[in-house]
């Protein structure tokens, strides 16, 4: 491929990150609240549709559901029903075009497809992330002593993780990701399960040394860690959420050699590009704003890709429940990612080859590589 | 009106955010000190006519006086003189084609126009916004005891705010935004009335349990509580007037259903637009940095423009003291949406008819339904 | 001059912060190491010549080896290394067009040529500016008593800046920049002296009392204070980095009336404008950014020209060691500041004679009135 497609409508993509698609009909409230971060329409603030997100619903996935550009909302929804969840959801997922799916099984809300119905969607294929805290609040559920949980934990890891592609940490939403960076001692970790199995009821993981303890298990099993970072729903502290935060966490992992992969990022994304350029373990993406941003998510790509090296960014969708979300993440990505090489070939910045070879590193290659999808 | 006018010229806008206007004439040291945030100018750095605001100066408002666009400095400030303030200030409101002011009466360095007197220089209407650190320290001074202030700053408020469209905390100036949610209670209140009472001299109130106080009783009346939020002079310190150090108060806060509203935002502004979509009660401007930002402040709205949900989005000019800066907030404002706008209309984000609807939403609509300026 | 050339091919320069060039033969490795901030490439990312700043050498840098743009990066270097270092070092520094050099001389990890050895390249000027921390290393491995050691440092200084354009604090990269603004006590000097000594071995600055009191010691002899802010190598912490961490000091350092440069800033340039903006005494750049930032930098330019005023904003290239660096600091500021330039005259935001005053301004005669280089 030398010439490129400004579109980039056949650029293959590996979705690093994403989760699985709720298969019920959906009134128009429960449209909104899974349209964007918010927690559905209130009375003060009018539609959420009126927002880069739901006009990108709007412009996108209309035509795809056989209804004009631009339809309006209420249009959109009543063809959305009258097709069918399985019948939107199938157009959809097909019309992405992507062949990879690593799904993080640990967010399940409501029942949802798995990575295999998710994958089945778009002929592709797909491969499990499994979520470190969801997986240590099974073992701690379990009834394992304190004593015994880091042991616990390190084994169920090893047999849940034996076919998945990495894992991932949502200390982010928990207590923030101003993580220390030294491994903690099982000593450590036994006194943190303590603290947790006394205070009774169903665990919930929250203590910087347990999430520490979950990504050093990760790294020690070789397995990309994955976390998130930023953008986030009303739970979320955001300023909390700083990749810059993980420095210290960085610096000392980075020996080990093991991928870490900084989801979202928003609006802290040029903090997450310098992370990319400084540490050799350290990748990037901007999924989950990408799909929100609407029309302003080619800026979201050209601020990404300043001091990024183009051979640690990622492509991911972090689409949740709705059908929409997977298309506006691809097509929204493939449309910025694809402006931002072409001006670049106008401006005379690279020449198209140089181009081309870019999108393919970042649509699917850097993927392929950080997680070794081929082996 | 279904067809876009790219600039936006006979917008109705709502300035929810704004202070009087001073009446005398001004030589050039002082015209600079009101352009901008700084002091004025210094022997340093030079004239600040020579930035993004200076230059915006010449280019929008030198037509007013009769100058041609782009007069040097030197003239315009003689034709300024030349005309006098009244005149001056006569013609620089009019051409803004503001309809409403709500008018923060709490800052009061010199005197300045009253609300009404202001909005008789457009035409319009004008509501009060109540400082509440202003009027606590009015009742502070009057001689309260530390018991009796909680229930005579109550008091005082039902008698202030019985016309006024909201209120305004500058907890940013005193103590940054990193406030507490939970609502304190009347012995908190005593205890901190009471330290401030016995350090002596004129009341000042930075307190964080007193700010929480001032905004949970302006809640409480259902007011729609404004907040200082970034930029602003050197008084401020900067980091601590992002935005997201209020999350723990928005989330105590959301449940009341009162409109809270983030003033200026900048460089936070971003992370403004996030907290506009996960917080239902929350709205968000970027004023004083649109004027300052002269012909870069159409960058400034795309970014807000992001996450924020088109019907969580204000104008203000915050414009205090210098005629100027009134028409400069509104025809950069206007600049700035209509481009934005109409880039999607060229781009096919959306069409024609949903972005004038749009505008009128984020020029007044939005203002009226929160602020219940039509009741 | 009244017509604006927005590639500003001619526009004087005055580098305000750079370091010296390595004059010896460099393999690939050690090419990518000086390239980028990172230490080098890795096995999981790639190639670090797939960046931006990457794409930029292959632009901008291979036709002053008689290279075809856009070479591929193995004919660069095999050039590179054909030519040898001293005929690279002189073609790509005499294509800068840089007139004045202010050299910071206290990064050494490796031979690098003198400031009048870089100046000589393009037939320039140079000037030096002192790092403070490295001059009271030297003090304190020379065998100073931990209360003599405030005296003997004010006396190396006046010795050493009898002839230096200015002084460099690296408190970033020791403890951060959120350092109060109180000058410390030469009794708090002596104590903080002697914590240092007592450890023992090579000293190594890194103690808020002593970053502050090098940092006054420079303001004491009226010499312009260079500060590194934000981006920089895995050995910062960047979120302690911010230049709005510096407010404090700010406001205790303005009276003095010396200047104070916040260099590089990167991703925190808008918060720096805001400083610039506010106090009278601070100047901003962002070098370091400009050439790693590539084709992206003209956005970075537009980003820093909101809020600072166009008389505090300086030039710098931040190279060290590469020549490539040189020139693309110019190559890319000129592009990027002629750019916006011309863009505010196509828009009708200022004249081309503004413009072309203001790019005078920006380019050297900012830094000539702040350091004083006429005199």
């Amino acid at each position: 491929m030398s010439e490129l497609d400004p579109t980039l409508a056949d650029l293959p993509l590996v979705d690093h990150h994403c989760h699985g698609l709720v298969r019920r009909d959906l009134d128009r409230a429960e449209f909104e609240a899974m349209l964007t971060e918010a927690e559905g329409p209130g009375p003060l603030g009018g539609s959420l549709l009126d927002s880069q997100i739901g006009f990108a619903v709007r412009r996108w996935c209309a035509p795809v559901l056989d209804l004009p550009a631009h339809a309006p909302a209420e249009e959109y929804l009543a063809r959305r029903a009258e097709l069918g969840a399985d019948e939107v959801n199938r157009r959809l997922l097909a019309a992405t075009g992507t062949q990879t799916f690593l799904v993080d099984t640990g967010y399940l809300p409501e029942p949802i497809t798995s990575p295999a119905e998710l994958a089945a969607l778009t002929g592709g294929r797909a491969r499990e992330v499994v979520r470190l805290e969801a997986l240590a609040e099974e073992v701690l559920a379990g009834g394992v002593a304190a004593g015994d949980f880091a042991e616990a934990f390190r084994s169920r890891l090893a047999d849940r993780s034996a076919d998945a592609a990495g894992v991932k940490s949502v200390a982010a939403y928990r207590v923030g990701l101003a993580l220390e960076g030294a491994r903690p001692t099982d000593a450590e970790v036994t006194a943190a399960a303590d603290r947790l199995l006394r205070r009774g009821g169903k665990p919930r993981i929250a203590d910087p040394v347990l999430h520490r303890f979950l990504v050093w298990s990760g790294i020690d099993r070789q397995l990309p860690v994955q976390f998130h970072v930023g953008y986030g729903d009303a739970d979320v502290d955001l300023h909390r959420c700083d990749p810059l935060l993980l420095t210290d966490l960085l610096r000392a992992t980075e020996p080990a050699g093991v991928p870490v992969m900084l989801l979202h990022n928003y609006p802290f994304h040029r903090n997450a590009g310098f992370l990319a350029q400084v540490f050799g373990h350290v990748f990037v993406d901007v999924g989950l704003a990408t799909h929100n941003l609407g029309h302003r998510s080619d800026a979201l790509l050209r601020e990404l890709l300043e001091l990024a090296p183009f051979g640690k960014v990622l492509f991911s969708s972090d689409a949740f429940g709705l059908a929409e979300l997977y298309l506006l993440g691809t097509v929204l990505f493939r449309r910025g990612l694809g402006r931002y090489l072409a001006e670049g070939v106008a401006e005379d910045a690279w020449t198209a080859a140089d181009a081309a070879r870019v999108a393919a590193l970042i649509g699917a290659g850097n993927a392929e590589r950080a997680y070794r999808l081929g082996s």
